[in-house]
């Protein structure tokens, strides 16, 4: 498995697009489109919240029935969510005019909107935008990284990941794009997140491993703890490679793996770029009995404000630590708690046994000052582990989230 | 029922009284008793985290065989968790210490600790601090002010309250302290809070009425979601006003809305000092078809980090309110939800039926501006209510904690 540049068209036969459509930002790209002329096998999990954006609804649909697919409409600056029928009948239209401009049948469109929840898209620049997304259809490089930036809401940067693995001498390829910054707490799925391949898999193969997938990545990020009304993630497989990729076979595996790294580099990504983020936090939770225990452990740490606002201080608060483990749920001796520290090729022993070691002050904040800090918790009580990526809470998140709106 | 000026002395035979011992603050009162020379009956409820103070460990003991008491002990400035057999021998030590002053046994001598997690209690202090309360124990207004400020850390103000009610021309005084701003979201229990009656009660009948009014005070209330490792709440009950309160009488129901009363004013008094916090956030959720379901969901309503940053920027993105009661956990029909914003004598229907009314946002933004919020979710599918409190997230909150030990 071979990392490589690239997003959404690095896979063979997938084209992307960008368009300045003017839906609710002004002078900058705001709606993109991932093509593919081969029709794809297309899996998806979308957010757990009740309350759900109508292109949520519109993608469940069409994920469920299983047919396929040519393509995914997305826009940013308004999420299409808390919009009644009007929105979902504005959802539609931008499919529709979408498959319009592609000569396909729009439920063959998927969709996906994200920005201010409660707000109706405005019809004429949708309409707009998707002549505009037709002519600028590319398989190159710069296509899908247009794509990525115009996805973007307060996110700092674009997010994208891609990867290659070779099967009997034919390559196949994985890479996919997301975005992500506030309102970040996935939950079966992320905010927004479109990956393609060209391997050949079956619908019931992909939503299988799409599933594990996001419980390993995108459901272990948190930024604010809120899972939004939007969360979407979708692969798109259009086996353009020739390489069918089955059950039991290195293939399989290999795809997997692909699969894998590029949804947990994604997902890093996105936690690393948390509204007002200057730190990646990384908890890894090992020696427990079960993953599942792990893993609400360790997200219990990362979502914890108190120890969000510690790392932002560089404070080797470790009481806050043990605090979010304790009203985790999860059950756990904490006389036998080790807690280490690691940010570079350092690493910092602050708990032993549940209780502090005499480690110094200025170490730990020496190593807390890092952009990626990494926080060890074994609970030594069996042999299972997960890990958990989130970021540090600062006055920019505040500043960020004070006033959105406008 | 009337409401009274004062704290832990307004009930007949409680003495109350703060010292400068030197803990881990300088200059600045950081020990507290409350003592009654009656024995009283107690009840309380504890932190479920499952990082249990030393302190929390004592004292639920006590109240679990329900021997009579004489004392509580506070301190602040440090936590005594995560501090192993060590901590656990200090604040034995705390108890005995003061038991010795008073001439009692030390189990009838309760202990409470705030402040940082991980550090030891240093005997000296605790030990000169005990004599110094001795000295200064009295039944004042005075000497309950100065105990609610002695228990302390980053709350900007104490938090006393107190009620009377009569009993045929007995007057029956109900009155408490609580101290909490920070690692908020009390589960069973609250920071640390002592609540005194000169009622005659029953353990039971007591124990029963605490488990109660928690649950709609101070579990209702959070700051930052996080429990705490040190949450206790107290009641003692020493008989002196000669009445007994009997279930089945109006006494017991006088007293219930006294105990009710007293625990929700100090609740409401926390959240509204929360950490950094400039405003009171106020959620009713109404027209549940359950009071459990309208508890989740106005929890999760105060919980929201970025309903919290909106609030502070006084920007009505109502969005996120549907969003966090759409991430609760609970069920409902968003396309049923009337949001209404409430601030002084002035309310404004923001939301009806799940989607936006044509309110002004400059009206919006005048009733954010206050100081104290109310938001009302009707779900219109039942009778049952719930009202949960909680604060704005702002820059403060972040600083405060960025660098909390220093």
């Amino acid at each position: 498995m071979k990392q490589i540049e690239g997003g959404v068209t690095a896979a063979k036969g997938f084209e992307a697009a960008a368009a300045t459509a003017g839906i609710k930002y002004q002078g900058r790209a705001d709606m993109a489109l991932v093509y593919t002329k081969t029709p794809a096998v297309c899996a998806g999990t979308f957010t757990t919240n009740v309350v759900k954006a109508a292109p949520v609804l519109w993608d469940k649909e069409i994920v469920a029935k299983g047919d396929l697919v040519h393509a995914v409409v997305l826009n940013s600056g308004i999420a299409n969510a808390c919009t009644g029928e009007e929105g979902k009948r504005l959802n539609v239209a931008m499919a529709a005019a979408v498959a319009d401009q592609l000569q396909v049948e729009k439920e063959e469109v998927l969709t996906a909107s994200t920005g201010v929840i409660g707000m109706q898209l405005p019809l004429e620049p949708l309409q707009k935008g998707a002549a505009l997304l037709k002519e600028e259809l590319s398989g190159s490089r710069a296509a899908a990284a247009a794509a990525a930036k115009a996805i973007m809401t307060t996110d700092t940067v674009p997010k994208e990941a891609a990867v290659s693995f070779d099967v009997d001498g034919v390559m196949v390829t994985v890479g996919g794009m997301s975005k992500g910054s506030g309102m970040i707490h996935p939950n079966m799925a992320t905010m927004l997140s479109v990956t393609t391949t060209d391997a050949a898999i079956s619908k019931e193969d992909l939503q299988e491993l799409v599933s594990e997938a996001v419980s390993d990545s995108f459901n272990m990020i948190s930024v604010d703890r809120d899972t939004s009304t939007n969360d979407t993630y979708l692969v798109l497989a259009n086996g353009e490679s020739g390489v069918m990729v089955k059950k039991g076979t290195k293939a399989y595996e290999d795809f997997r793996a692909a699969l894998f790294y590029v949804s947990t580099e994604l997902a890093k990504k996105m936690a690393a770029d948390g509204e007002g983020a200057t730190k990646l936090l990384e908890v890894k939770v090992t020696g427990c009995e079960t993953e599942e225990k792990a893993k609400i452990l360790s997200k219990s740490v990362i979502t914890s404000n108190l120890v969000k606002t510690a790392v932002y201080g560089s404070d080797a608060n470790w009481g806050r630590i043990l605090c979010a483990l304790g009203y985790s749920g999860a059950e756990f001796d904490p006389e036998a708690i080790d807690l280490t520290l690691e940010a570079g090729d350092s690493s910092l022993v602050l708990v032993k046994d549940g209780v502090a070691t005499d480690y110094r002050e200025e170490t730990a904040t020496e190593l807390l000052s890092k952009e990626k800090v990494t926080v060890i918790c074994d609970m030594k009580e069996g042999n299972c582990a997960a890990t958990a990526w989130g970021c540090d809470l600062t006055y920019d998140y505040v500043k960020i989230n004070g006033d959105y709106r406008s």
